[in-house]
């Protein structure tokens, strides 16, 4: 295993209860942080022995791997005209057939397995060299039992690929309706239940459901969400987005790591969230594009856990860079940028409930960013910062910055 | 003159009334649009002797060089540190010393000719890179006759570099006032209104006043805008951005180029810059920082022009991608694609009264930019998209779209 030493780092950016760390060095070994110091500190002697590189951070500011925890990244063409007619006004029903998540549903499964792929893979490349080591990835563009699960086995074969960040893999076949169940979501949702073991063996961890009007009731995703339980899947729930129909509640009720989006999120709803340690998933570019931004204020007041993602998806938002996200962030949910990196970090990880990451302190995994900039403000300055240098478990792939 | 043909455009956006023309072929005679044809048109006889390359577009979309109409590129340091304390709630008052503009003219005064001068052509490259072949640059954080001329002639420089955007250079000493002014905006005023003949001899092509409250005046405005224009200078104003103080009044009475930002605009307002034939410049960024939007309703009812800058600035945004600012006018602003796109061409164009440029037809400049899309919305969708190839006056400079 490689030792390594990231020494002159002008702000380490921690993730944990130490906040900043100025002056700070880094020591990695293999795939995990060894030991974190500052100023004239040094490694202790038998790690120190080891150090078989130096990389000096010339000052600047070093952060966690950045963890986008809500994308939709398995699909197959585009709907970018539609993008463009619903700008100039025109709804769904104007714009006529082939539009919103169907129009999706239908590439997408009549895409070769190994034009997915080849579509993912580049998109999931655009995450990592943006910053971001850890992505959530929704299926739910197939909405049939063996599409749903080829995408799951796509997911879980590449989420431990060095060449990628590291996936995090959500079945999500209550997404939408496919043409074939004819109107009958109860129907849909049951079957979709019914898949959730299949999932679990596919290498989902875990389950999600697009709860709210027009899509799943509570009743119906309540329904998948306790089946994905039952087979092992950790639950995640599309929350009181286009209106407030108890997605969060039920989100406290199943036990969900999180509810997402939470436009219409009231005090009560964040009460519950935090009581039953669920964390809030913010998407401020959909929350932009809605025009509707989530209750922040109450959901600080109820002491619950904030993540973000992009809500990458085929229709809406193409969003790769977790440092844009943070901008839109602070500048539209009116989060600090303190709050915002540390959503974009350990919140992440808190929303993935995997705890070895989103943090930069010993033991946890020897994912960073070494960014062009001195201190985090940067990242609301840049909009869209691009790293020096990302390393996911301790080795560097290249940051995509310019000279 | 090399001559060369773009084929296989499967939508050419060409800012014009022709609107898109799909399948289109776009011929170039050095650094000009010669001929622009669709399907199976070929070019003139005289023209087609002389191909001597073809560049297949593959299908995709191909724009004007987008415009940035609105940036203060010539600066030194940076206020990260600042970005994050107001995030968090601070005021400059409780942030204390080196805050705000003062703070980037004591580090632009400090710095030596050549880091500016790096710093600068950094910046402008990642705008060029970006698709941005044309960006307004104002000078304005040195406030002192010698910095801001030194400033000036800098910009003028490098306003025809190949390897940079094109520069429309404006003087904007009337940005802030310097501490030697203890105080005196009428005094500084005056002075600043004196150096506008030096400042047309250095290179510039327009002056600029930050009329608002906090800042200059109307008739401390006028003064500067009136010296600039006898001077040769074309006016524009920073108007009604932080309060309704009376500068798109102003930018119409004084006959300006365009009145920028225009948070707080009226309708009558509106119905004044439409009949002076001001531009309206705005900037979907730091109308998202400081949580207020133009009444664009207002404008497009008046007929007024739109076009879009970045506003780039040390203080508050880092923003290069005129495609991210595209996004965010439609997200932030409720413009359509279509008129985004439009307002990030020929807007720009009309704005810094430069006709040659942000169209695709014969006798432009062909500064082009060919994007990884088939479909404009394709800008609204990737919130920041990244060219594959942008040619400024014929001449290829690398997109950085990864592959």
């Amino acid at each position: 295993m490689t030792v390594w030493l990231l020494r002159d780092v002008g702000r380490l950016f921690t993730g944990t209860g130490a906040g900043v760390i100025q002056d700070a060095l880094v020591c990695v070994d293999g795939d995990r942080v060894a030991w974190v110091g500052s100023g004239g500190a040094e490694p202790p002697e038998d790690l120190r022995r080891r150090v078989a590189d130096v990389v000096d951070a010339e000052g600047g500011l070093v952060t966690p791997g950045l963890i986008d925890a809500h994308t939709h990244p398995v699909y197959a063409g585009d709907r970018h005209a539609e993008v463009a007619a619903r700008s100039a006004g025109l709804s769904y029903g104007e714009l006529g057939g082939d539009t919103g998540i169907p129009a999706t549903v239908a590439t997408t499964r009549a895409a070769g397995a190994d034009d997915l792929e080849r579509g993912l893979v580049g998109r999931l490349r655009s995450w990592l060299r943006a910053g971001t080591t850890t992505v959530e990835a929704k299926t739910g563009y197939h909405l049939d039992h063996d599409g749903e699960l080829a995408a799951t086995r796509l997911l879980a074969r590449l989420a431990d690929d060095p060449s990628l960040p590291r996936l995090s893999v959500t079945f999500l076949a209550a997404h939408a309706l496919p043409a074939e169940a004819a109107g009958d979501w109860d129907a849909y949702a049951r079957q979709a239940a019914g898949w959730s073991a299949d999932a679990a063996d596919a290498g989902a961890v875990a389950c999600d459901a697009f709860c709210d009007t027009g899509y799943f009731t509570v009743a119906q995703s309540r329904e998948v969400l306790l089946a994905g339980r039952a087979a092992g899947l950790v639950p995640r729930v599309h929350a009181d987005e286009l209106e407030h129909t108890g997605g969060a509640a039920l989100a406290a009720e199943v036990g969900a790591a999180s509810a997402d989006h939470l436009l219409h999120v009231t005090p009560a709803d964040a009460r519950r969230l935090a009581a039953a340690g669920v964390v809030a998933t913010l998407c401020p570019g959909t929350a932009m594009s809605i025009g509707t931004t989530p209750d922040v204020a109450a959901l600080r007041a109820a002491g619950v856990h904030i993540a973000l993602g992009s809500d990458h998806n085929p229709g809406t938002c193409g969003i790769t860079s977790m440092s844009l996200v943070v901008a839109l962030a602070v500048a539209a949910l009116g989060l600090s940028v303190h709050e915002a990196l540390l959503a974009a970090t350990r919140g992440g990880a808190r929303s993935l409930r995997m705890e070895d990451r989103g943090t930069v302190r010993p033991g946890s995994l020897a994912d960073l960013v070494w960014w062009p900039a001195e201190h985090e403000g940067a990242l609301a300055w840049g909009w869209g910062l691009r790293p020096r240098t990302v390393w996911r478990a301790g080795e560097g792939v290249a940051g995509d910055a310019g000279p």
